[in-house]
């Protein structure tokens, strides 16, 4: 089986590569070769399958044409600017996130014109999507209104996926992640960092500000079950999806209360004493206009399987990023 | 004033021309000047109002930027290929339905930075934007999951409007019309054809064939309701919007057996005698999948005002089509 990752230089894309070199599998068949593309050349992973890298950008001509050329059976597009940045230019949000899209479902279309080709098409969606009026819980059948050039991006990402599956040119599974926590690595600027530093700073000895309430709830999933999100679409029976391609994954809704409180279960108070309480209007702001939770039916019913408590996202981390160990 | 009409060949576009030369004010403000395109050359209206007529394709490069270089105030887009033709072109119904808009919101978009320009924008969505699962009444927040792709491209142009509108480069209103009935004209093999037809030719004096069950319930406004939407949507508060610029229009609930029997109010046994009732598996399969009813109660709260009973939909065909008399 061949597999391409398209955003294989990204935090999950790498631990996508990772999950796949490390199991040589994917759905129960051998990976006979690995093809991975990002806006920068990805790291080639060690390990016994034929891997390739290259730095492609799908908003650019030809570009998808290329990589799909070599027929991969299974396709992963992770590929996205994100929604700050999506917001700041608008063009450039709309080139990445809609015309890459659109150029590599186009792309897939057209190769089929040389013989039968209908790759598995797995498409990072994201909880974006949904905006205001936004209930406590989100039903799988809620409309997408989205208040950012992001989450209008991926909500049309997600019905052309539909479309182009409906009509036979791709069998496409698209997913909307939870917020990822804890996402390893630096502080970054992103609105939703905090739900992460909170945990990653005190765990590795570090100060972390909060700029939010205690009480401030959020949808969560690991990257570990990211991960293992995106190898269920991979393998997954989709007859099972009917016509609605795009699934919001099942996660975990907890507050910021909790998190804390999960993290001086595993880590201890000194470790709750790191957390600054800064409040910032601003974030605070933004992140009340996110979903809060969802029912994630179908996906439950489809198999994806998300955490169920913060204290094992946090295990997660210590195990996957800390070596086991808390520093 | 100055108004641009996109699709302004088309059976709504002469009718909505024809109010606004009859009128000569939109929400209260006198017209300077008309400016009518379409894919063919629109017939000149009478009347003492400046107009252009043009032959103008939106999905080829620069069309849309000429259109908009003279600033028109409001624009009414109503260009589009139909969902039959979108299903058996998949290239011209993305070119059309989905480039033609984008290029024109672009074309919007890139005009202000010359010098500040926000128009209002008025574009016709369907209801096809809907489907599976279905309930009876569909509610204003109900997802869309497409199953043509032509609602796929409404759907996509929705999202598009309302994040141009959000981000102040356009000012969109995006109304889903109800199916048109009745529609004058000659008997066409769309699969809603029969919806018009059935009453539309016994009014004739012709025979008139009916594939579906008695049963089967749609979702009506007359052509004359269909212009009264557009011109509100033109004048309207957009403010009371907020960014959900989308509405499903108001319209009438009924059944076939319900036409029929407001048929046979306004022209008697004889004209209902001439429906001949053909079952056609394959238009009653298609039929099946539509919508039936909506709430619309945000349509109705905002002012947009459709019939109330199918006797009216006929009385206003026999005014505006017959010259008030059945032939």
């Amino acid at each position: 089986m061949h597999i391409l990752i398209i955003g294989a230089a990204g935090m999950v894309g790498r631990k996508l590569t990772a999950a796949l070199t490390g199991s040589g599998l994917l759905a129960g068949q051998a990976i006979t070769r690995l093809s991975l593309a990002d806006i920068v050349v990805p790291e080639l992973p060690a390990g016994g399958i034929a891997s390739t890298a290259v730095a492609a950008d799908l908003s650019q001509p030809g570009v998808a044409a290329q990589l799909v050329a070599e027929r991969p059976e299974v396709i992963f597009h992770l590929a996205a600017i994100v929604s700050g940045e999506a917001e700041a230019d608008f063009e450039k949000g709309y080139r990445i996130n809609l015309d890459g899209t659109r150029h590599l479902l186009e792309a897939i279309r057209l190769e089929s014109r040389h013989a039968p080709y209908c790759p598995r098409l797995v498409f990072t969606s994201s909880i974006a999507v949904f905006g205001e009026p936004l209930p406590a819980v989100i039903g799988d059948a809620h409309e997408h209104t989205p208040l950012t050039s992001y989450g209008t991006q991926k909500a049309i990402c997600e019905l052309l996926l539909a479309d182009y599956s409906r009509r036979g040119f791709v069998d496409g599974v698209g997913i909307r992640l939870p917020t990822i926590a804890v996402r390893p690595g630096k502080p970054n600027k992103a609105a939703s960092g905090f739900f992460s530093g909170i945990i990653r700073e005190p765990l590795a000895g570090q100060e972390a500000l909060l700029p939010v309430a205690d009480s401030v709830r959020h949808w969560f999933a690991s990257p570990r079950a990211a991960v293992g999100f995106l190898l269920h679409a991979a393998g997954m029976d989709t007859r099972l999806l009917g016509n609605q391609r795009n699934l919001s994954m099942s996660g975990l809704a907890t507050t910021v209360g909790e998190q804390i409180a999960a993290l001086g279960r595993v880590a201890g108070p000194q470790a709750v004493a790191l957390i600054k309480r800064v409040p910032d209007s601003t974030i605070a702001g933004i992140v009340a206009g996110w979903p809060q939770a969802f029912e994630a039916k179908r996906a439950r019913a489809l198999g994806f399987v998300g955490e169920t408590s913060f204290d094992e996202i946090i295990a997660i981390h210590i195990e996957d990023e800390l070596g086991g160990r808390i520093g």
